[in-house]
């Protein structure tokens, strides 16, 4: 890839507060949430389940957003682009992306709801359920995509979570077209099964001609051609995408870029205490790699110890500088 | 004491959100930090200062909050007396305390300062450095001490802390007038020894005359008798209070009640992550021991094992039910 760029990422995703608390497994049930998804909730159903958790932190989150600051962790250039309110919460956000090393220029909104905030509880396996209320979110719109900030990055990253808010999606579709005209190229994850379920024909339509490297984990990429079994959707998706990086949680993760496949182990976890993060993590070490030429067997290596990181420990980016993390592991 | 009142202990603090993070060493020099001291900061230099922290979590704080919380985890029964505004942090701090099981019922403040936070800087040494924007804190007035909650608990505990806003200290003050009144105990905390510096007089005062028992640290309580040595200011307290429990770190700590004197070791701590709140559990877990008729050396042990819990993880309440953590080990 073209190393004059200014940025190695951009990534575009919601600007999120994860609201993070340790729960009962039957927590789950009697809560009724659908255990291990991410389920959108409106500001009621957020105010009900919030009196219902147990005491929390709060710590930064949103896909891309942990995206970016993992790539900067690792020593890349990152972006992010997304939209919080001027409140405390859009503070701490705007805050810990910037701190981290991300570039994060896009204005908060002046009114309407408050910060997106994702209320995650997490059973003692380490599994986390995610509830989120959009807010401020749902008001990117393409006006929030600067063309200099697309044009000036190897690499768009965009969670399909933002096909939930209608404007969020023409934003990115803005910022895809920028990105294509300007010789870079357009990544994507799929996110969440049931976020796939929402938008299947639309992201079929997406893979096929705009997208240059798909995210996805197995749930995902199974559900997207609605199959059954992981090696029918690998088949499907070899057609479809330059590159796809499949993730399969402790199975490791495959890489498939035409005739080029790659099987590669996951990073060993000595205890798993929060997956919060995890494919975002992924994707940060993946796209460092794919920006600093690594080949994919090394990316997707790269991409594992990140993410590895991460699921150690609670929160939903890394603890750690990464770069001094994965150094002589890789 | 009596055990048919309806709290255990009800305490009385600022009402603050902690904002935690990692620093390297070199940081604590460079933003002119006073090392592993609270040092109390205006709204300026609170944002100067959060712009040049990394990656934060937040998490809710304050001493005697924590304190609270902790007595809640152990099983007791715990109210809270403190000042949030109505905004996000507020919500935040109201959500913890109660959902740790503390009752906490003072109003939040409509207009005014924001919430209070304290920025934490952490060293690799697990020592915490506190910068403390009191905020709406400083708008808890004797107003906001309801006489039934005070009558109704066997103990109050107050942080030093309260004595920087004058109208908190008259807060106290009147919440500890109703329980002598009521027959109750009092008990404070110097909770820093800078804050000790600022009111030795008026500490001295208080303590011979209005105080049964006292939390103070080593560099607390020889600031507030001005003496070099531990065991001088050992001698000076044994006059002056009923009770008193002195901490010493890594050393343990010391309980002098009259002629009774217990020397207690720390419990073991395999590795120090974050000393945020290892005082306030101290005191957690002495306070419940006080209030459930254990004697002095067991209340002291069972106050390290809950400190020795809280330093073990980032943040300032426990990660665990107390009362599962302690079982067995007393």
């Amino acid at each position: 890839m073209d190393n004059a760029a200014e940025f190695d990422v951009v990534c575009m995703g919601n600007a999120i507060v994860d609201v993070l608390s340790h729960c009962e497994e039957a927590d789950i049930g009697r809560l009724d949430l659908v255990r291990g998804a991410m389920t959108l909730i409106d500001a009621g159903r957020a105010q009900d389940l919030y009196q219902q958790m147990g005491p929390a932190i709060e710590a930064s989150g949103g896909s891309a957003g942990n995206t970016a600051a993992g790539i900067a962790s690792l020593g890349g250039r990152a972006a992010f682009i997304g939209k919080v309110r001027d409140d405390q919460f859009g503070g701490v956000f705007t805050h810990d992306t910037r701190a981290s090393g991300v570039t994060f220029d896009v204005q908060p909104a002046t009114d309407g709801p408050p910060t997106a905030r994702c209320l995650i509880f997490i059973t003692k396996d380490g599994e986390r359920t995610m509830n989120t209320y959009l807010g401020a979110a749902t008001n990117l719109t393409p006006d929030d995509v600067d063309p200099d900030v697309i044009a000036a990055a190897k690499i768009i990253y965009m969670e399909g979570y933002l096909w939930d808010p209608p404007q969020a999606k023409e934003a990115f579709l803005k910022a895809a077209r920028i990105a294509h005209d300007h010789g870079r190229q357009v990544s994507i994850t799929l996110s969440d099964p049931f976020c796939v379920e929402r938008h299947r024909a639309s992201f079929r339509e997406l893979i096929t001609h705009h997208i240059d490297v798909l995210f996805a984990n197995e749930d995902e990429i199974k559900s997207l051609y609605q199959v059954d079994a992981f090696d029918d959707a690998l088949q499907h998706v070899r057609e479809d995408c330059a590159v796809a990086a499949l993730t399969r949680s402790e199975k490791g993760s495959v890489i498939v870029a035409g005739d080029e496949v790659h099987v590669i182990d996951a990073a060993p976890v000595a205890h798993v205490v929060d997956t919060t993060g995890a494919g975002d993590l992924y994707a940060s070490g993946f796209l460092f790699g794919l920006t600093h030429n690594y080949d994919l067997p090394r990316s997707a290596r790269l991409a594992g110890l990140a993410a590895a990181e991460v699921i150690s420990h609670i929160g939903p980016r890394p603890d750690v500088v990464l770069a001094d993390y994965v150094r002589g592991k890789l």
